[in-house]
């Protein structure tokens, strides 16, 4: 049997995406007790989702492989690196047998590990949309890391193969699983302080002066795509809505923007102004509307986020990991045929805009959008 | 004798300010003692500098009257108000002799009055210019509240009707002399935390809707003009640098900025992004240097200014009245002949400034300046 043949068909995954989608739709029937109630039968075996981890740098030593720990439904199964004695290393700790070790080369071979679900690919952002699909066409689903890749032509790419294959695609977008900036969205959706008037949104870190991130050619660009991001992301998910025209402007070290003060209008004229640096460790999300400000500062760290409010309402959520919910909560999609909260076409935006910022902050002309 | 006979020669007031110009400039020396010291002669009796304050509004009321209370130097002796009742029952009250109570109309009759060596100028902006050259004709010095003018052309003619009256023309910048924002620039000028990389300002408040700052006839612009002229001095006063390019994109509340958003570059190639709002109480001041980052948070209110810096090193002061300060200093300046640290050319600068940030958010083009 060739690898082709354990594929499962086409039209089989689109009936079970299909279905579990509409299973989602159905409104959830209370159960009824006639008499006694029956004894609720036992729980059916959970199936957990098998997660291949693409790079072995900082973020999956420190993040995702204790987070893939503490998992109810991801589960480590798979490694993929080019430094097999880091590898060999990594999964004896992890209990990962040594057959689902990958190189780069032997990479394409998972499509025969039915020990796979997920490809979750952590590498140089250029090699985003390269192994992404590649994932997806060896029949696997991919979460890959923000930025989705270094070119909305990429990401284009990335989602099309994902809907050939008929395999879901997320973007690592950690925040949308994290309580603070939840309800920093919910505040400013529900108006609980009225109609928004302003938002800004600052993030920065101070890279390490030796990753790859410095680095152009595997980067795709310098603070903005690694964590002014974020403030972009903050700014669009606050609003509900896409920006209509971008003003930037840029310092630079070397061929990569250091920092990137930028503003974006709305199509409800909402201003958001924006800064985005590798000067120094600051986040922060400040939205001012008719009956009052709230936001949060730090916004964006793995820990230690505090929510503000100006009428002095609670805003303070337990410690939690963004890692494992975000994995567990793709892995409930791909169980259950739900559609991810943070598909491809989430990152395709982001990186459209981002695109236009720094062709903004190139030209020194406003960038229209949509 | 008429009230010119009464004024001193112009050449007499250049010889004043000269020699107290040269004496700042000679090293103190210290006092030497040779055997038993001799006993301190008697202060002699410190002459104390007469103000009007033209306008009893809010600020005059709430903090200017009280400030003048406590001040060493200064002292309030003369009121300049279009309520005469108002102006007799806050005359009673701080003490001030009723024939030192002057209309709008009767302004001008200062002229021959000894006990007013300085006229405060507490109106809205529009009328800035005007009484500034009028008192300055009437041979006062003059302080006048921030915004200098509406406009460059009227601060220019403020700036040459002190040098033609050879009085000393101050701007009320108030944080000249705060602690926290004088700490906030000897860190950034001294390099305590390395070269400078970024800075962002954002000074934002909620006016009271009915004050004549929402007239534009009165104010000449909305938050930048008022609240987020503070953003631009912080950034000009940390970065000792003036702006060669200005980008600004605004939302509007009827003719006037109810938020500006706003980048800045400088020679040194710094960039420094600014909001001004006003949909919100916040201020901020926030530094990224090479070693570290610093700043202020509340930036720029009467009380409760906070330091911080990230290397985690002391930034607090003693509360204290910062419109007292002002007022003190600005009296010595004027008994000793000194210069003020805040002349008129420096509220010209602001105000050049800010005309362009509005030609910037009208056209959506950089402004160039300098």
């Amino acid at each position: 049997m060739t690898h082709r043949d354990r594929r499962p068909s086409r039209r089989a995954l689109l009936a079970g995406v299909a279905a579990g989608g509409a299973a989602l739709a159905l409104p959830r029937r209370p159960a009824r007790a006639f008499g006694l109630p029956a004894a609720p039968p036992p729980p059916a075996p959970a199936r957990r989702i098998g997660f291949a981890l693409v790079g072995i740098g900082k973020l999956t030593q420190k993040q995702l492989i204790p987070a893939l720990r503490t998992t109810r439904v991801a589960r480590l199964t798979a490694l993929v690196s080019g430094h097999a004695d880091k590898a060999k290393r990594v999964a004896a700790a992890e209990g990962v047998p040594e057959r689902n070790i990958y190189s780069y080369e032997t990479f394409d071979r998972i499509v025969d590990n039915p020990d796979v679900d997920v490809v979750y690919v952590v590498l140089p952002n250029s090699m985003h949309a390269e192994y992404t699909i590649r994932a997806l066409r060896a029949g696997k689903h991919v979460y890959c890391e923000k930025p989705m890749a270094v070119t909305p032509a990429e990401c284009e790419q990335m989602i099309a193969a994902a809907r050939k294959a008929v395999r879901q695609l997320g973007i690592g977008y950690r925040l949308h699983f994290e309580p603070y900036n939840q309800e920093l969205i919910r505040i400013a959706r529900e108006r609980e302080l009225g109609a928004l008037k302003f938002i800004a949104a600052t993030a920065g870190t101070v890279p390490d002066p030796n990753q790859w991130r410095l680095d152009k050619k595997l980067s795709g660009g310098g603070s903005m795509v690694d964590i002014g991001i974020y403030a972009l992301q903050a700014v669009r998910t606050v609003t509900g809505e896409e920006p209509v025209s971008v003003s930037a402007r840029a310092t630079m070290w070397k061929d990569i923007d250091e920092t990137l003060a930028f503003s974006m209008t709305f199509p409800s004229g909402l201003l958001a102004s924006c800064v985005s640096t590798y000067a120094a460790h600051v986040s922060r999300v400040d939205v001012a509307a008719t009956a009052g400000n709230f936001g949060l500062e730090p916004a964006l760290y793995y820990h230690g986020i505090k929510g503000f409010r100006s009428d002095g309402k609670p805003f303070a959520f337990a410690d939690m990991d963004q890692f494992a919910a975000e994995m567990d909560d793709f892995a409930v999609c791909v169980r259950d045929g739900k559609a991810t909260r943070v598909p491809g076409e989430e990152g395709l935006r982001d990186v459209r805009i981002i695109d236009a910022l720094y062709r903004s902050a190139a030209t020194g002309r406003d960038i229209k959008l949509g």
